[in-house]
């Protein structure tokens, strides 16, 4: 088995009620990897930084069993940084910068190596760039999820609906389901989406948790209830690396592990916002995954 | 077993983006009382209604074996008329009338014969208003279940405080959980809500569910999926008489039958949103509770 990532490897600056940070290491591929290798130590990464970029936290991944041959350090540029600022309930945010830097003119070069990965996590990034990188697998993947946003729904709805034609599983949130059905009911926007090439879908609701529709099934995951939320940022990444890092493990493409997948991306998620950055993520204990994962399963149970 | 409801008994002006009504049966026990009647046909009603009030609707709840003895009518006077317009979004929503009328002044009294019943469930209404009724009760219910909500909290703290103390079930919405404890973590509020009074509390989360807390345990139900929400107006009302009248019909007051009695409420109250106003709670059918009722048990497992 081998997994495949792709997305941001970045700078934030973080803005919440309780906190404010300096640049700090994020990215969407950066919160997938570390999530991701709760479940593997084959993970292979394509992404791009400048040279401002530290080593440590390079290393931090490539101690996870992460491949970064596919990472290019581009020299004399710097890093993508994002900046924001999160409301009082923590549901939704301000952009308050964002510096594109070697994001502007990225080409994913996908190494020979990688090319035949099983696994394909296409983390949130612009759809073309998705699409440039299913286009390099010399053999489709055996089960490719793509994370995206509101902002390419916005910007650059074509090329995602393009990309969204060679996925497997699409993870959005609630109002990009909304936005990219044009359906208010969740229900009736999962049966539009899922004629636009998913075959699955999975709607994240951030505290309110995730659901997972496909094969006419439907399954439902609640959030991890908890005192302290201090950092947002991540969540939703760390729950897709958490969600294909159980699949690429298991190797069990059904439904019903699905919904045990779910279940882990939520409980990755869960710790990836008690702690600022990739801080939490970067230290999972399994026992308290397991721990947590328990939990789901008896405050649902009647 | 008996169940006493008290509450409101009204006529409603309601607006959606998809509909708008002129004056409808409405009233929190109106609610209650019919979404109890599914499990019980031994409900005591106190509330008060103007001589505009039509006989139908009290005949109605009669069919479903509600005594109405304790239902005031007062000559020369008019019911309790509220008016509201829902946003787009169905989770919100402007009051944009409140007409008192026989609310003014209304002294509940409760007839002799419900002084002794089991189970006690004081819908929304002024908390000195419920704290009344409980001085009548000549032995103390089984169970007390409260309903309230924020306009409560904002000008009658105090009194609601007071009420509280006497409460075994609160239930209110995630921000009247809040806004009563002061604390952002739900987890946090309940911890602190349980201090207050009650023994268990339910928070309800519109189409995101409800969770019960007591007795250091947890549970939660995620609402039924719907296709269409009509009209939002009664479902926490119904969520409460389907909540209080499956304890009733079965009596046993533990967390676990909790749990049953929250979900029947859930799908309860599943079936208010569909339609206008009391026309899909005044007419539910046993077969359709329980094909909802396998649905959350089915979308939740794995």
């Amino acid at each position: 088995m081998s997994l495949l990532v792709v997305g941001t490897v970045a700078f934030d600056a973080i803005e919440t009620p309780f906190a404010k940070t300096d640049k700090i290491i994020g990215g969407a591929a950066t919160y997938i990897c570390h999530s991701a290798s709760f479940f593997s130590k084959n993970i292979n990464l394509v992404s791009v930084v400048g040279e401002d970029f530290p080593n440590k936290a390079i290393n931090s991944l490539k101690e996870k069993g992460v491949d970064v041959k596919g990472l290019q350090i581009k020299e004399g540029r710097k890093t993508f940084f994002w900046s924001g600022k999160y409301h009082n309930n923590m549901n939704s945010r301000d952009t308050l910068k964002t510096e594109l830097n070697v994001l502007e003119d990225f080409d994913p070069i996908v190494p020979k190596q990688y090319t035949k990965s099983e696994f394909l996590m296409l983390g949130n990034l612009m759809p073309s760039v998705q699409k440039r990188v299913l286009e390099q697998m010399q053999e489709r993947p055996k089960l490719i999820v793509l994370d995206t946003m509101n902002f390419w729904m916005d910007n650059f709805m074509p090329d995602l609906k393009e990309a969204l034609k060679n996925t497997d599983v699409l993870t959005i949130n609630d109002d990009e389901a909304r936005q990219l059905s044009g359906e208010y009911s969740l229900l009736i926007a999962a049966k539009k989406i899922l004629t636009m090439g998913p075959k699955y879908l999975i709607i994240k609701k951030g505290e309110h948790g995730a659901i997972l529709f496909g094969e006419d099934k439907m399954f439902y995951s609640p959030a991890v209830m908890l005192e302290n939320v201090i950092d947002p940022t991540g969540a939703g990444d760390s729950f897709a690396g958490g969600f294909i890092g159980y699949l690429a493990k298991t190797k069990e493409i059904t439904f019903d592990n699905m919904k045990k997948a779910v279940v882990y991306g939520t409980v990755l998620a869960s710790f990836t916002v008690e702690k600022l950055g990739i801080e939490s993520i970067e230290n999972i204990e399994e026992e308290k995954v397991n721990k947590r994962l328990a939990e789901i399963r008896s405050v649902v149970s009647f």
